[in-house]
């Protein structure tokens, strides 16, 4: 895009925001110029973050007067809803110019959740050849390594030496890939069978055998393993590049470590949204996809929430008795949700990051448990203490302070053994956990509360 | 620590469950030979998982056995809790070993978090050089670019050409860093100017001179730099490795992606305990420390717990009158509070990836109260409907509809505001949006469905 390097320091890495009037003056003022001006300094993730932020009709007017400014490295850092809202009223030409220039790894980013036509459009302006390389990574399942990887690999025989392996790099310097930072050693099989970083072969004597210097840790995917799996491994194992293998362990592409951070942040983000009752969900969602996407969540919450509601309808006779129980329930449940959401949290992180395994479930539901008790005796004596104050009633704060301890040791089990019975069921615990542990913790919080106060007080 | 090179291959990567019961075997044995084979196969991160998963009496009895076991790289991958708790039992001869043998940035990796006394006793066991780095390096503030750089680097003046800076890394092969993957050019005064990827490097002819064939993009970052906003310009920009300058712009160190993505699965695990209520936690914490940290949480929850109830103390006597109503005013606050989560959720995850900013801002809250505003709608009807059939009193169907209808315009606004506004204050919004939006979400939830009860049915 640009011609000049883009030089990025400083104490921020933001958007300027005078750029934002700027564009504006421009696109009122239907100035493609200025539009180009202002644009060239930048990124293409922060031109893209640009175009996310702006209203879209905003975003509409400027595509149409910064006719092909946008490039498909811009295009490919855009998310999902506003791709598909630009792909939507892109001329063809700027689409085939756009889609031309990017690598096939970055096209199946590009193309993969589009729906039929807008795919076949995409395709239908790429060679031949990129065309197969892309239709062969969407033959993999969504989200799994084959769709991450890069076709394109650099690679020699194990028995090579440094001087062969560099010199068949210089001779073939214009079909290596923009990035690369390993040689991959295969077989004749084609196999890989270890890595020598670019920095160990540079520095190593001519006649050195690859063989020995790769590297000591060797890690290769399998094609079809689950994206998540791969940022895992990367994270792990502090990987830069690992090469995908197909189901007879050929090599059939490389995934490279800025990739595995994408899905990384990608996954983490998911987890956070789930775990709040949001699914897919971002800023430049318009209202009706929001209020769509939002719903199922609040719907199960009102399920859930008419649970509690049953339990409560249960004594209603003993609230008509002391109503004083009516407005000191919802204490009781809501510091067992929260418990219990500090419980699911970190369950759920865990699992994640495989730190919560067979192995130390049952010390970790031990831990959680013990946790709500103390925490429950000391916010029972305190509630207690409250009840009777402001009630002047000292069986009422002991059966406020009874179920309280109650409600936080059920609260540490369920917040633990739920998101682990899920993730064993083989439903992503981030999901599910935060609605079936809110119901345990409101009806157990409800029914303990008021059921002591049925059964001490009247 | 291994010398065959470290093979790991497969569909999953975690520990196998009999690795559990066949080291506990060799523990019982005190049979420091079986361990040593058991660990041989495994990476040091690995390891470490499986040190922080065993119950600490095991842990300290198998680092007895296992003397030596131990190397620097493996006590650097266990997490800060257990880490401390095994520096404070490792023989004087045995931290020495380990220590010796990491790199300077995983020295101030391990012991920045340390309390003086054993801060000092890893710095003790350190050559003179080795630990002049790392005090320089721990000089920086907490969680900077500083603590998370390496101080080696790799440089060339930018005059140089290709077969000069290959000769140059050729005679200095044994000085140069474990892993890089640039060559950082600079001038005369030490400021980085460019970059030059290996794989160019060693794919160019010798006579071209470095800065012909630098990077386009190249990003310099300041030492004292939020290793937050390192995290985000690696992610943002895709970058592998950065420079790191001082105040003057020269040449410091270098970040490379492998560190920028540890930083950024930490910040992201934080943001979401945080959002759960619940500090730095994992499942390897002690009880005592567990109950700690997550007691500040519940005694804030509790307190607008109270809040929320003296709001309900406010109609005892509506209650009184119309049992009914306590029975379903939990629902307009769970679904309030549910919906605010929603919100304020997106919100805290789109103001870390800067997503959301002022130019922006008001879209997104625009959408955050229709969003709330459609959707209380519909279940306004659904619970007018449920509250009618339930308790056979229309009024009562329009008075818990339209609470919910506020509730939820209520709970749009304050999710997305809150944060908002937190983050211009310059609090972390993960870390206190929860528990206000909630407490607005349950006032406002209980105020209106009991206000409106109250003018409407007595």
């Amino acid at each position: 895009m640009a011609d000049e390097p883009i030089e990025i320091e400083g104490d921020v890495y933001a958007l300027r925001t005078d750029l934002f009037q700027a564009v504006r003056e421009a696109i009122a003022a239907a100035d493609a110029a200025a539009i180009d001006r202002l644009m060239e300094p930048l990124h293409a993730a922060d031109i893209a973050d640009f175009l996310e932020q702006i209203e879209p009709h905003e975003r509409r007017r400027l595509l149409e007067i910064w006719q092909g400014g946008l490039d498909g490295e811009i295009l490919s850092e855009i998310e999902d809803s506003v791709r598909e809202e630009i792909l939507g009223y892109l001329s063809p030409q700027d689409l085939t110019d756009a889609v031309r220039e990017l690598e096939s790894d970055d096209v199946v980013d590009l193309v993969e959740y589009l729906d039929d036509d807008q795919q076949e459009a995409v395709l239908d302006v790429l060679e031949p050849l990129d065309r197969v390389a892309v239709e062969k990574a969407l033959a993999y399942p969504e989200e799994s390594a084959g769709r991450l990887m890069q076709v394109e690999t650099v690679r020699a025989p194990e028995h090579w030496t440094v001087g062969e392996t560099i010199d068949h790099l210089r001779a073939h310097s214009d079909e290596l890939p923009e990035q690369f930072y390993h040689v991959i050693l295969v077989d004749p099989r084609m196999k890989p069978v270890g890595n020598v970083t670019l920095g160990r072969l540079m520095s190593s004597r001519r006649e050195v055998r690859l063989a020995d210097i790769r590297e000591d840790l060797f890690v290769t995917i399998p094609a079809t393993q689950d994206e998540e799996e791969v940022a895992y491994a990367f994270n792990q194992y502090h990987l830069i590049t690992a090469p995908v293998v197909d189901e007879d362990g050929r090599l059939v592409g490389v995934i490279t470590i800025d990739d595995a951070m994408i899905v990384l942040a990608e996954e983490n983000a998911e987890d956070l949204l789930l775990l709040a009752g949001v699914g897919e969900s971002t800023v430049s969602d318009r209202v009706v996809a929001t209020t769509r996407r939002r719903f199922p969540w609040l719907a199960v919450n009102l399920v859930t929430a008419i649970l509690a509601s049953l339990v409560i309808s249960l004594f209603e006779e003993v609230i008509a008795g002391l109503v004083a129980l009516a407005v000191l329930m919802p204490i009781v449940a809501s510091m067992g949700g929260n418990a219990g959401t500090q419980s699911l949290t970190v369950a759920v992180r865990a699992l994640a990051t495989k730190d919560l395994t067979g192995s130390n479930v049952l010390r970790v539901i031990r831990r959680e448990v013990l946790v709500g008790m103390i925490n429950g005796v000391i916010f029972a004596v305190v509630m207690g203490v409250i009840g009777l104050a402001w009630f002047g009633e000292p069986l009422l704060g002991v059966v406020i302070a009874a179920a309280m301890v109650i409600n936080l040791v059920i609260a540490g089990l369920a917040g633990t053994v739920i998101p682990v019975a899920l993730d064993r069921m083989g439903v992503d615990p981030a999901l599910a956990s935060g609605a079936f542990v809110t119901t345990v913790t409101d009806v157990v919080g409800f029914f303990a509360f008021l059921g002591l106060a049925a059964l001490v007080l009247l």
